[in-house]
């Protein structure tokens, strides 16, 4: 199936609605030019329409194989893995230090969903070496990074993320694998772990696993936990791979979608292995790797409603049925007031949730390199908070979009032969993995919320005020409604945020946790809307009319269908925990 | 997977919240006894249990398979069928004068929920074999009847729905078959037809086709179809299954789910046909089993959200993650409040889903039965605008549930051997087949709201008003609080339907048909609270005081959850559409 890139739309959304610009002449962002960006997108959504969306369903239908070498990927993906690293894609972010290209993260992420978009299953074996390489660059010691970081940013070798174990999934600190040191500074790590994403493959000539494990006279728990760098091959004098180390994949789990990403178990029988970062601090670690997984798993839900909509715009287009206004014989399902509804839900869910990620890589960016430590604080608190949500919101739209593209296919979206299911089968792991949504709700209103006093919350909610402010001051009839929808669904945000911050306050936790997911919910759809006002507002100062009808039109179809039911989400996030949790043994027996 | 048939709360629904009592002691409902609804689905449910649910998993695994000869079930299959047929619960609500037990259609609704809960792709095939019996019921002449009725009623023969054609899906007037007389008043029919679920078997001694097809002199568009029965095998002179007709299923599709049903592409090479009603008029007589079918689809929505709700709540009190108060090292996931959430949500919408289905079922037998005229045609009017709520609703409420369902598994969700996946995988096509949910949303709309003038919805409106005063009349400060939101989401439902009434009749039928599925799901979200609340009122008669709690708790969490949300949806009615409408140029290049 074809796909194209939105690149005009993406590079609106980056400059416009995200603020790349601010990274403008920033230290660290010497090479940022803001007239590269449409050509560097242009240049990936070739890489993405001709190399990788043709590998998509023929990926799907043979998956990759483990057999006693390893794992074989699927047909034509390693020739298509080289084409992505040759293109120098893996460093485009990348320190230029490292042999990166020192480029925005936020451009990063723009190409990064082209390439979920064409092909998620692809898409994840990168997602995963961004993780290791942010874990090398925040905690490795000179040495380790020197030793594994060029050759991670070329795209040489790839990376994984070694969590999961069966007892322990989203509670981390429940994991047993162990690392015993073994007196040359390094350790001897034994240990199953499970669900590893591309935890093998033959498209790169080594991989770099960073594996949690716990060191012999570790405390229990997840304060016991350290992190460790363990590559297939073992690397020689030379620096280059040479010995195999003493772990393999034993398994490749049988799943639901994203059949050409290997999930593997992985056997480590006392690899060999070294500490990054303090010892029992592994977590902390972990999570350099995690937030930054996080925000690229979140982007994986664009990606896939994106291709959602292009598929069911395309089949919307093809498929005739019935009869429409001035239109002879039987007339394309895009004419059907219904249809047309269901695709504008479909662009305006992918539009507000791409604008969520960017944003959230505009505020990482800018948290490490704004000019003063206040812009830089208030960018963390902005990053920190719109993680979680750009992971659940984006993945959950992710989810709800896929399934209104098969939906516009009618009986074909059920069938194999359509792109339409595979999408909806694997838009659906994305809600799970990096922390389940439910994961993500609980970090929103604990640490993120909570944590800081509401003071994240306070600055995304200033943000709104300014889009509203804006949006009003455009006297444009149609903008002025779509902000008093804003206001109204800011103002149930605002109560919202106020009843859980005093929820967790009085410990009445399980209340609190009970409306997490609804509130995490909530405030994604104001903040969706947010982005699209803005959008809305922006797309005023340029002169393509046809460009402002469709933010116009956007913005304005989420404001009456999303930010209209903000207000009646509320007792959703206040009320509803009391009668289940009050009932809880009649209705659970616990 | 084990599944268990909620036996006491589906006798609840059946009798408290939709009804069922009125039937007794009506003409035709001779049979019925209050005291048999309990150990009649206690019966079903040992079928649904023992027989049914253990071949669920392992028919998805295989799926049925094409041979030169036909096709075969997956392995056990034929011997379940083999023990439904001889339970006689194919004929449960067939009339006596057939070999039927004559009970009530709302009764064999909570039998087929249990088998499609346990096996969906089972329970497709007697599904279909109603709308065969329905149909000759209502149109077939008494020779057909004689033929026909008594092997499908008792289960010997299987039947199915011909109707859709490459280029004619929802769009059934497009159909090209052909059915040429053939002097003997019987007719060569002609033509291939797709999507044909159960096409092929080898569970029965025949199967009884239904097939819309063309008469020669026949009308362009849908006055031009007729319906024809044409039997897998040609009765012999003594009415047993002879000579082989000239059809056969010529492919399986490859699906996203339901593998164990066989989707075949049937072709009918002048196979031999006869005339079922009028000429020319066969879709009324397909409305005849689409209006059977719709509402067993919307219960295969509850269906499978009960099951992915037990799958669920299993899961939940099995895995153990984390640390909960007053649990002794890892706890069960059930302790933590927001699996506690995803389940409730599960729970009350199954519960919602199901009251509205039953409900439907009640008012079909009454539309049938009632003692007198006016009590008929209310009973039809409430049939009627019920059915499309039942189909669209409930089905995209399966879907949803499904997903949750995978949710509280995590990262096993997605794997082939839980069932949770098959779950996902196996819902998604019921908002597709027996006419999209569009569809659906189109005749809620045209034919069931702006074609009675809105009578039928004011009834609803009317029974909705009753519940709110029972409710209100209790005192209870909890189920007052519920009546509010009731009347809240009430007012809503009516407001959005004068003003499709009104869009409708002023012949702006675009801006109508845009806020049709939204409208469909408002009219679903209140019709739902309805009932709950309906259901939390009678559970105060009873003296089970867990059933009265988990009532209370059901319709509490959904009024504030689903009806506290319905004011904020009817923007999304009345006004969404424009901003697309109007920008359609700019958004779809139309």
């Amino acid at each position: 199936m074809p796909y194209d890139a939105p690149v005009a739309d993406m590079a609106f959304t980056l400059q416009a609605v995200a603020g790349l610009q601010k990274l403008e002449g920033l230290p660290g962002f010497e090479a940022y030019d803001a007239d590269l960006i449409e050509p560097i997108l242009e240049e990936a959504g070739k890489l993405a329409r001709d190399v990788l969306a043709p590998l998509n369903q023929s990926g799907d239908a043979h998956g990759a194989i483990l057999n006693e070498t390893g794992v074989t990927a699927a047909p034509g993906f390693a020739e298509a893995y080289a084409q992505f690293r040759d293109g120098g894609w893996m460093g485009l972010s990348a320190p230029e230090e490292w042999g990166g290209q020192g480029l925005p993260k936020a451009l990063a992420l723009a190409v990064m969903e082209m390439i979920h978009s064409a092909n998620m299953a692809f898409g994840l074996c990168p997602l995963l070496s961004f993780g290791a390489i942010e874990a090398l660059l925040h905690h490795g010691t000179d040495a380790q990074k020197q030793a594994y970081l060029p050759d991670l940013v070329s795209g040489n070798w790839t990376g994984t993320m070694n969590l999961t174990e069966p007892q322990a999934g989203s509670d981390v600190g429940a994991l047993k694998s162990k690392a015993v040191p073994k007196g040359d500074g390094s350790f001897a790590i034994s240990g199953q772990k499970i669900f590893i994403t591309w935890g093998d493959h033959d498209m790169a000539e080594n991989i770099i696993h960073l594996v949690l494990a716990r060191l012999p006279d570790a405390p229990a728990g997840s304060r016991g936990v350290s992190l460790f760098i363990v590559p297939k091959f073992l690397l020689g004098p030379d620096g280059r791979p040479g010995a195999r180390n003493s772990l393999k994949c034993i398994g490749l789990e049988k799943k639901m979608g994203i059949h050409a990403s290997p999930t593997c178990v992985m056997e480590y029988d006392g690899a060999t292995g070294w500490l990054i970062g303090e010892a029992n601090k592994g977590l902390a670690c972990m999570f350099t790797m995690m937030n930054s997984a996080r925000l690229n798993v979140g982007l994986e839900g664009v990606a896939v409603g994106e291709a959602a909509y292009q598929t069911a715009f395309r089949y919307a287009q093809d498929r005739k049925q019935g009869k429409a206004e001035g239109v002879d014989g039987p007339a394309p399902i895009l004419h059907h007031a219904d249809v047309r509804r269901t695709l504008t839900t479909m662009r305006a869910r992918v539009a507000a949730a791409r604008a969520i990620c960017y944003a959230t890589g505009v505020a990482a960016d800018l948290a490490v390199s704004a000019a003063d430590e206040q812009a830089r604080h208030a960018a963390k608190l902005r990053e920190d908070v719109l993680t979680p949500i750009a992971k659940a919101w984006s993945t959950d739209m992710g989810v709800d979009i896929a399934s209104l593209g098969v939906q516009i296919h009618g009986g074909m979206g059920f069938m194999n032969e359509t792109l339409a299911g595979q999408l909806y089968r694997d838009a659906r792991i994305a809600p799970i993995y990096e922390g389940t949504n439910g994961i993500q709700a609980i970090d929103l209103v604990g640490r993120k919320l909570s944590g800081t006093n509401g003071e994240s919350m306070r600055l995304i909610l200033g943000d709104i005020d300014a889009t509203i402010r804006e949006a009003r001051a455009t006297n444009d009839p149609q903008l002025v409604q779509i902000a008093d929808r804003l206001r109204a669904g800011a103002d149930a945000l605002r109560e919202a945020s106020d009843w859980m911050l005093s929820a967790m306050k009085e410990r009445d936790q399980d209340k609190a946790l009970s409306g997490a997911t609804a509130y995490l919910a909530l405030a994604g759809d104001v903040i969706g809307g947010h982005f699209l006002t803005r959008a809305a507002t922006a797309a005023r100062h340029g002169d393509d009319m046809d460009a402002r009808a469709r933010h116009l039109a956007l913005a304005g179809f989420f404001a009456e269908t999303m930010l209209a039911m903000a207000p009646g989400r509320v007792p959703g996030i206040t009320g509803a925990g009391s009668a289940f949790l009050d009932s809880s043994e009649a209705l659970f027996g616990v």
